[in-house]
């Protein structure tokens, strides 16, 4: 058995965590900017100094090869840019333990039935451009040619433009299509606090969640708060705050994994003397089965229109996205739990209640995902923290799963 | 018994309310502008020409006499400042009906048993100074000396400039106080929907509403809105929600006059994908018995502290305020009520949900209300609106109620 240590893990974790880091703390690393740039070619090094095969597509994606007997591929590997303020730990270490475990496997000097690869996908995070996983759709050929001068960032850079400051032709982009991929697997922080805190060292992802999401905006009336009764009132928050309150018991009698998040709230006219006549806020609901999400979201929408009337206001809906949640491959998925086993690694079947590459990647290649645990849950901040055994462990699961799929 | 008609209270509110008036709508009178001296000059000029016996105080309160046989007076009035942007009736519909009360007393020819006054108070919305009733308190001798220096408006000018600016000479505030008054009675229009909605033409007011004001401070924790189980989180913003909920149903279960109002809030981070960690909101709870109003203030309270250990989110209270509820003198709502009687007015007892210069006065002089209906409820807008026929039946009412008292 191959063993990734935890101090290779610390060194790789805090050479590439350097590339970005803020003065005050916090990793800025968007696609094509020079943070980036500098974050592929430490990894280059890496790869080149550990005899893997580097190449870079099209758009920016980065990969190190082990030639097998097939050329059919065995992909690893997560995203290497970061959102404004990001941690060490989120795509990073799915790259670093995709990095480790294929310079194990060269060093080891037996050539794989398969060929292997690792990857550092340029783009996950949209917090450049609304790029929406831009790195792995190329691959899938899901982007499309308008994108590249439609995808703009905040100062009207287009991401073509940008593509080529970075040395990139982004008319070539189609040629960044893989077909030759039999699977793709996805080392992650978890993101969430589950793993973590029942002192669990590993999961194995069942299925990536859907969206639900939707602006809802209460119009009631509003009122002087000294001189109009209780019973004369039209309240829109009130009504909102029922609304809310009702959904979230909604969704949580339904159980794991379902979720709903009323993060966003604006409350018109916001005075303390003034009855609210106007509310919106938001609802970010999240489910694994698309059954249960749409029959979830029915029920929370009807119950909205029910408050509404009882109530005499107004209630409309904004529709912000409906995205499906995505399956992982039960072979893959079976093949990782094998490894895990053989590993000796206690692992937990989860949900990821987070977006991922992965589930782009699931629409066309037998996909499969590993969570490590996240320090107290913390992602998208400089706090991000996984303890270097845990991702030795995670490494090491997958240097076994890339042995069973790939020798 | 002596009648206002209708024409006289429209063609009063339509010139008082012109002045001020701005391009969109909506009036500016802040006490000691230039459109608050106008309108006392409209005052003024309407008091002479009535024959009555014109004085202004130290600090702008604008009186106009019919002198009685004895110096003890029956007074009447409101204020003549507005809000931002307020509308044509709230204070100066009282002093518009005192003037014209005033006028037809003085037209009639008999002499008062007791001097009769009118009043245009300087001061009450506190939209320039946060005057706190100023024009009140200055009679009553409740205005404090470092206050001429402290109460500043938005561009930094003290009230004591602001005073000496408008020609006053604001050392001289102790003169503006009154020994001598018997009664005050002040009409207004009800800045609610009661009488509106019930087509009363008149209130007679038992009580001016006390306030228990205060900010709601609620600490979660921050989460990843998709990878956080709901059985995880320590949502602030759901804790909030459930508080906010509680307490409009125990104040609704109170019934009237009880009102609870939740019309700020801030919710933080305030991003669709994150569990809320940190929410504040406005508490504005009144009613007009004291007893009741701190029993329901504490239970409120515990309800929230209650709510906040059952789902381990920290919670805080900043008072902003506990203002005592004012009855207004039981003699001289008699009068009011046997005036209307008198007049053939139906009337209907009625608690003010709004401050007003009575309940300050009413702590040193016996004081009395009327109210008008306010078209739709509408206060603090340039929409406010009285009808002409119920202006006129109020102002009818009022100069009935002075005779009453002064004859």
């Amino acid at each position: 058995m191959l063993t990734i240590e935890p101090a290779e893990m610390q060194h790789l974790v805090e050479t590439l965590g350097a590339i970005g880091e803020q003065p005050g703390g916090g990793i800025i690393r968007h696609v094509y900017d020079a943070a980036w740039s500098a974050a592929r070619r430490q990894l280059m090094a890496w790869m080149q100094e550990a005899g893997l095969v580097v190449r870079e597509d099209a758009v920016g994606n980065l990969f190190g090869r082990i030639e097998g007997d097939s050329p059919r591929t065995i992909l690893t590997g997560s995203h290497v840019d970061t959102v404004i303020l990001g941690g060490r730990y989120d795509g990073a270490l799915g790259v670093l333990s995709a990095l480790a475990a294929l310079r194990a496997l060269k060093r080891s000097g037996a050539r794989p039935r398969k060929s292997l690869e690792m990857v550092a996908l340029c783009e996950e995070e949209d917090s450049r451009f609304h790029g929406n996983f831009w790195g792995t759709r190329a691959m899938l050929g899901l982007v499309r040619q308008e994108e590249l001068d439609d995808l703009t960032d905040l100062d009207g850079v287009t991401i073509g433009e940008a593509m080529r400051q970075a040395g990139f032709a982004p008319e070539n982009y189609p040629s960044a299509i893989r077909d030759d991929l039999d699977a793709f697997i996805e080392l992650h922080i978890e993101q969430g606090r589950i793993l973590y805190d029942e002192h669990q060292p590993l999961g194995v992802v069942d299925a990536i969640t859907g969206f639900y999401r939707f602006r809802v905006t209460v119009e009631g009336r509003t009122d002087h708060a000294g001189t109009t009764p209780m019973d004369l009132r039209r309240d829109a928050l009130q009504a909102a705050v029922e609304f809310s309150s009702e959904m979230t018991r909604i969704v949580s009698e339904a159980g794991r994994p379902a979720v709903v998040t009323n993060g966003w709230w604006d409350v018109q006219p916001g005075a303390w003397n003034i009855v609210p006549g106007h509310v919106e806020f938001s609802v970010d609901f999240r489910h694994t089965n698309e059954a249960t999400k749409q029959r979830l979201a029915a029920e929370i929408r009807a119950r909205g229109e029910a408050i509404a009337k009882e109530r005499g206001v107004g209630i409309a809906y904004d529709l912000a996205g409906d995205i499906l949640p995505m399956d992982m491959d039960a072979h893959v998925k079976a093949e990782l739990q094998a490894a895990a086993e053989a590993c000796r690694v206690p692992w937990k079947p989860m949900v990821s209640g987070a977006g991922h590459d992965s589930q782009i990647m699931a629409t066309k290649v037998p996909t499969g995902m590993l969570f490590v645990p996240s320090a107290d849950g913390r992602s998208h901040s400089a706090a991000e923290f996984t303890t270097p055994e845990d991702a030795a462990r995670g490494a090491t699961v997958l240097v076994a799963a890339l042995q069973r799929l790939a020798y």
